[in-house]
């Protein structure tokens, strides 16, 4: 990345020192937002052509100053909240009396979230192909099905509404999902393991206020989600990343200190796409149970397959309960639900459950009661199924027209999941640059390093990955989309 | 508190061995609960009529081998997850692999959750005349229009069930949400300074998150809601309890060492119920800006004021932007709802919505979309309206039976809130011993010491005090509830 700094080699002031003014200026001005990353000190000495000891200690400066801090192994960011003499507010103009100078100062703590997940990103209308990440197909959701839901259980909403619920989830639900499980993923659950969540970003919550805390080294893949791993490191997690190959996760690298946290996305790896193999789970299991790590396993894409049957979720290969296990009805059901559980080990089930009831006080009755009926009528079930199929098909549309317009292509997770990933060839451009070009006709896909995945700066051509999410868009689409994409692309 | 323990002084065993293997033997049948409170030495020895050092000493080997640990100025505690070879699941029987010997321990930290907030209490068919707390009003529920709105926006579910939404809630929301504070609150925000969350536990989670860290001091009132002390405690956070009097929060306790947060229920104590004079309020917010703490206000009784107009809350007097502000729709609407707000200064809104974003993905479009609607179109203003005529007349009559039937009666909160807070008379039973007697008749009627409160042992007589709900139910049944009440305690 690029910062816009020039600096004056015949100025009288120091290299360094206009340095530090200028990056504090870009800062004051909101051209470098609270919280964003910053070049390394190798990147930016090579953009401003200056030796990296003068970057070194300019940005040393900075972060004695409070401008700047650094997470080891991830990179150099800007601060999310700034000494008071140059504090600012958001963009907009924000009412707000003048504070007074005898305020003491009043810093958030230091490892505060160093930026959002990245999955909320609103429909662009210019962007009528829309290789969209994370969003399910809104022609498939079974609108009418789900209004008659609701619309029944609003017949008990006065009493519902008026008390608070068990904040482990309703039990007919947490019931219902150990029933789900069995058949589903081979995994044998009490209903008590079960606590419903609003989501895998939830769940993950719920295991770093229990394990995470200054320090804790916490074991992820390598690339990653951006919101698992800032989540940890605001909860002043230490990030030991271990590289992901076209098995999963390297566990010939996890290290042998003690980790309390391995984050693992085995079924459709995020950002790569690809599937923990079964000798790459078993070795995860055995390191962890020797070094004393749970696994949080977050398991939301096993539902869709479309090759061969899942393999067992590390959960039910487990023999150590060394498994945090997760999932979520986002990408079944929908992202709006915002419903999704973890499921614990015996030996957690009153911590975990505690902690559930101390971070809210359960979620929306209404919600949880159209789902329990959902799952217990077979509803869900039979969704699923064709919501397999429909994927399928429009997976089989994408690799194929991305075969007929590009020959072989470099791509991974096709196999399972709601996007793939694309290495574009050496002779194209680069995927931000593909990304602008298709943005002229219309289509939208994605850069992995404008996408919700970070820790890739160690993958070779990280920056000619593409990531397309296919489940949003009609197989006509699809193809329309490719053919656009094709053309964008020659010029 | 006493817990069965009988020492054999003829016995060889010295008394602190015999002390030691009696506890864990409790601990392990479950006759100790994991997380709850033990007796504090001086209790115990006075029980067991031994020195206090054989308990003192007895204790810190307990708290070494893990079995107990302790809270500064709170209390001991059994320890939530005990050393490996004594660990125990919840009480019923869970399937589970035996853990193989090889596997390291593995223990969530030391302060995760003492215990659960408390609110979510099943409704108890033996009791059709249950003063229950935190419960609204079925029959106020204004379930015809909920459905309305409910099933209106359910014409766009697919679109909005299909993607993610901003974490901090959605825009029209926030934006009402805005609006509504001028007028009913006399506050002047912005919409970017609201954030929608799912009720005050889980916008104190919010504000845990940014500020409290191991040692982190948290002013509290005292005494205060359980749901908070143990959410600050489970971050590492030090209690400093500052105790209460008849105008809230006694300022001149107030501790001059730096504190990051103070904790205050200004409109409606909890569990007092005395409202926060204006003179306190006006002193906190000064000690506020002077030590560098942020204030949370948590304010979800404001809407409900009998006598008078609400005080200023702190948020709208406050001229340093100290104030952390949060409310809910729990008590205006219900529980069920799960939704609430927190306001923060515009220094924090870029931290805390970060923050939002990574503890959960944001809430459910469906209730988010139904409340726009509820407040856009006036419903919310008009419900409070009747709701707080329907409360008073079942406050008058709460307060009027009781007159009737025990004279002059020492109660507080009366003049708000949903419930009052009686301190018998020392000619009467204890609390607890009323709930007893009460329930043999089909009244529930709530001792402090099982509410949803801590931090009280320092009040005098605080085995005296019940706590009665009144917005569930009707005035006759108030009427008869008392009734029996009082036949109860003739006995």
């Amino acid at each position: 990345m690029q910062i816009p700094i020039r600096l004056d080699f015949l100025s009288p002031e120091t290299l360094q020192a206009q340095l530090v003014g200028q990056v504090c200026n870009l800062i004051r001005d909101g051209q470098l937002q609270l919280g964003s990353i910053v070049p390394s000190s190798r990147e930016l000495s090579e953009q401003l052509h200056v030796s990296r000891n003068t970057v070194v200690e300019a940005y040393e400066l900075l972060i004695e100053e409070g401008y700047l801090y650094t997470q080891r192994a991830v990179g150099t960011f800007v601060s999310k909240t700034l000494p008071e003499d140059s504090m600012r507010t958001a963009a907009r103009d924000l009412p707000h009396r003048k504070p007074s100078r005898r305020r003491a100062v009043n810093l958030p703590l230091p490892h505060i979230g160093r930026g959002l997940p990245g999955l909320h990103k609103p429909t662009d209308p210019a962007l009528p192909y829309d290789f969209a990440l994370n969003r399910t197909d809104a022609g498939s959701f079974p609108a009418k099905l789900w209004r008659r839901l609701i619309v029944d259980c609003l017949d008990d909403a006065a009493r519902h509404m008026s008390e608070y619920g068990d904040p482990a989830g309703i039990g007919e639900l947490r019931q219902l999902i150990a029933s789900f499980l069995g058949p589903a993923r081979g995994m044998v659950v009490a209903p008590e393991q079960v606590i419903v969540v609003s989501g895998c970003q939830h769940g993950l919550n719920l295991a770093a206020h229990l394990f995470v805390a200054n320090n804790t080294p916490v074991v992820m893949e390598s690339p990653c989600y951006r919101g698992a791993a800032f989540l940890f490191e605001s909860y002043g997690g230490k990030i030991l990343p271990v590289a992901v190959d076209e098995f999963g996760i390297d566990v010939a690298r996890l290290p042998e200190e003690k980790a309390k946290l391995v984050y693992v996305t085995p079924s459709h790896q995020f950002p790569t796409g690809v599937t923990m193999s079964l000798d790459r789970r078993i070795s995860l299991l055995r390191w962890a149970a020797r070094v004393g790590a749970y696994v949080l396993e977050v398991d939301y894409d096993a539902d869709f397959r479309y090759e061969d049957s899942p393999l067992p979720s590390l959960q039910a290969l487990d023999e150590n309960g060394v498994v945090f296990y997760m999932s979520s009805f986002s990408h079944s059901i929908g992202p709006g639900l915002r419903l999704g559980y973890v499921v614990v080990p015996p030996e957690l089930v009153v911590a975990a459950t505690t902690s559930k009831g101390l971070s809210d006080n359960g979620l929306p009755w209404l919600e949880q009661a159209a789902l329990a009926q959902f799952i217990r009528e077979g509803g869900l079930v039979s969704h699923l199924k064709r919501l397999r199929h429909t994927y399928k098909g429009r997976r089989d549309a994408l690799v194929g027209a991305l075969h007929r317009h590009f020959g072989a292509v470099d791509i991974s997770g096709a196999d399972a999941g709601m996007h793939l990933c694309w290495c574009l060839p050496r002779e194209a451009a680069l995927a931000r640059e593909v990304q602008a070009a298709a943005r002229s006709l219309g289509v939208g896909v994605y850069p992995l390093q404008d996408s919700p995945a970070c820790l890739y700066e160690h993958m070779k051509d990280y920056d000619r990955i593409l990531l397309l999410g296919y489940t949003p868009l009609t197989e006509a689409q699809i193809e329309e989309g490719v053919a656009r994409l094709t053309a964008a692309m020659r010029r």
